[in-house]
């Protein structure tokens, strides 16, 4: 191998025409015919593309590994007997008729990411490993992969109301549930995780930027929101007698909405669904249920906005004369990026040129597993319209380049100097 | 039979230990262990409340009658040969696990009343008919006796989406879709309708009033007012970019309220239920679709209101950057009882020196269906609490007795000036 010093990597790039070529045979699996690709977690669409993953890495002459939640590798020995290992990944399952970008990219430019490394001999102080992980759209449980990985899966993720198809998918997918829990790993082995994704928002478009650099992933807070007043025949109670749920349910929807624009700029809290009890155009509500959910990058911050929104919905339910009862649903905390991973990341946008911004993941990425054990970083470019989870997911390819391009020399700075 | 004069008509009252009796011994067929009834139409409660009917009449000396629609009726041929009839009456089906006063207590107090005519002797000018409608309730059409007796009945009417069932309930209770049409009368015999009812409101307990006089029953018109807005990632779509559904659903609901208190007042507008799609806790909702319902007795106000509502789902709808569909699903025209018939009302109760008021019936009724073929009118009595279609339906048995008393005026009055 040959040990080279940062002038020499710094001409270093992806293979874009190998990259593309890859890209377009990956989406053909599980391909849908409006562009966009049908490949939920166990899927045989999702195991054929996790099997093309594995080929297309002995073919570049890498080593293949799969773990005990069906993680699927490609590993690269580019560093010292003993090395911890840079995990470069994302994932290959999609949301049912999602896009073709959404995971996929991120495994495809870990792979390219390897084979440059290798095909230019280096030598590193970190093994380089590209992953691909089970069931980040959570089909079954979101994150299961990286949760495993990480030693983060618990007995409740597994035992969902979903479980007795998630078992039978399991054995379809040659894995079994006790051994999910095998695959966590050492954190000591882990040099870091860095992941490039198609932003999924609309702010690099917006911004005209073509890297976005993630300060963090944001925590999510879920509540079902009871509104309770009485039933009564909706023709003969007086305006004026009704307690009518649905005049709770619709403020706190109103109110959530101005409370982000004016109290929580940046914010974003979600009225996804309500459901009416008994639900009939003649009788008044008497139960209307609120999901409600809402989002940020910063604790303290999602704290104040849980209280926010709690409070405005006793203000309501009380304004109105109903009762109010308050469900947790969902609690995940943010997981911000590592600082060091970002000026890395930074570090290789100037390197190459390309302007970047700062900006936080409003949805979910292995990568918020992986930050509880090791230091993590993602990588954003720019998704057409903002459109996601939808054939309509597009990102230009010179933008996928360019992101692969900055994986590539995130990961050669990081690799360097390891322990990084 | 004995001719008499308002003088000796006035001293004759109801039998409540009787009418009492013969209510608790109905009360008892569908009873359920809370004290309600559960008596849909054509279950075998029902089918054996109407042939208890049927026994008690002929036990009292009435002929009995079941026409093609399955209306049951006691018969007391009172007044001369050729004479018109005044019927008078209410139904016996309940709403699923309903209350033992709504319908009973007027086909009791109707049978009552031919009971006090025979028993006296008394010659009129108009015969008189206990009936008992088929279905008021709607299990399978809504006042289907009472709009089939009318000539109302349409082959719409028959042909929903429970025909299946309907047509096997029809078997089951003697009857066939044919023969339903077959029992429409001329309106020439008919000498008027008037019907016995609980309020199913809290106004005349509120008023501390025994005797309401309707006015009219209200018209009904009903719309599903669907938002369209954009199904957007509900993490990393910012506030200001989306289109969400729920807001413009939401601020209808809010201003519909509004509106029925400062621009109609009286008026009642009700949204029951709203349907989310695709009604997921992280998706910002693209469609909400929005049951509204609104009532009026009167037809001029009723367009008002329509045109109202509309208006303001279109602002709404503009306000959020959201497309607006309307879909008509019913539209009742008020029924406005006849001026004649509250004035022999009001006259029963001055001679019994019962309060009264005029207000109008929220709820849909037979009467409203007879009225558009003869004059019609309703007396109601106090329902505590304002509860109806449940269990805890309850009218004191004394406002029952006044009520079944006016009745008997009002239909005295009437029937001896023959063509009322």
């Amino acid at each position: 191998m040959v040990q080279q010093g940062d002038e020499s990597f710094s001409s270093l790039r992806v293979d874009g025409a190998r990259l593309r070529a890859g890209f377009e045979e990956l989406a053909a699996i599980g391909g849908t015919p409006d562009g966009g690709v049908h490949r939920p977690a166990f899927s045989e669409a999702h195991l054929a593309a996790r099997r093309w993953f594995l080929e297309r890495a002995q073919e570049a002459g890498l080593e293949t590994h799969v773990d005990g939640a069906g993680n699927h590798s490609a590993l690269l020995r580019c560093g010292p007997a003993g090395a911890p290992t840079l995990l470069l990944g994302s994932h290959l399952d999609s949301v049912p008729y999602g896009g073709r970008f959404d995971g996929a990219l991120g495994v495809l430019a870990a792979l390219e990411v390897l084979r440059v490394v290798r095909d230019g001999g280096l030598a590193l102080d970190a093994h380089l490993e590209a992953i691909d992980f089970t069931d980040e759209e959570g089909r079954y449980v979101g994150l299961l992969g990286s949760l495993a990985l990480t030693g983060q899966l618990a007995a409740e993720h597994v035992d969902s109301p979903r479980a007795e198809r998630f078992r039978e998918a399991l054995v379809r997918a040659g894995l079994s549930e006790a051994a999910l829990f095998s695959a966590g790993r050492d954190p000591a082995g882990l040099a870091g995780y860095l992941e490039l994704h198609i932003e999924q928002g609309a702010r690099l478009v917006e911004a005209a930027v073509p890297i976005g650099i993630v300060t963090g992933i944001v925590g999510i807070r879920a509540f079902l929101v009871r509104f309770v007043g009485r039933a009564d025949h909706a023709g003969t109670t007086p305006m004026e007698r009704r307690l009518d749920a649905a005049q709770g349910a619709s403020a706190l929807a109103l109110a959530a909405r101005e409370m982000m624009l004016r109290r929580f700029p940046g914010g974003v809290a979600t009225v996804g669904r309500m459901e009416f009890t008994p639900g009939a155009f003649n009788v008044v509500p008497e139960v209307v249920t609120v999901a409600l959910e809402f989002r940020s990058e910063d604790a303290g911050r999602l704290d104040d906005m849980e209280a926010a929104l709690l409070e405005q919905a006793g203000i309501e339910a009380q304004q109105f004369g109903l009762g109010l009862e308050v469900e947790a649903v969902e609690r995940i905390a943010p997981a911000p990026t590592s600082g060091r991973l970002q000026e890395a990341i930074a570090g290789a946008c100037r390197a190459l040129g390309l302007p970047y911004l700062y900006l936080p993941s409003g949805a979910g990425h292995d990568a918020q597993a992986m930050a509880r054990v090791c230091p993590s970083g993602m990588i954003f470019v720019p998704s057409a319209g903002g459109f996601s989870h939808s054939s309509r997911e597009f990102t230009a390819w010179q933008d996928c380049v360019n992101g692969a391009n900055v994986l590539l020399h995130a990961a050669l700075a990081l690799a360097r100097r390891q322990g990084c």
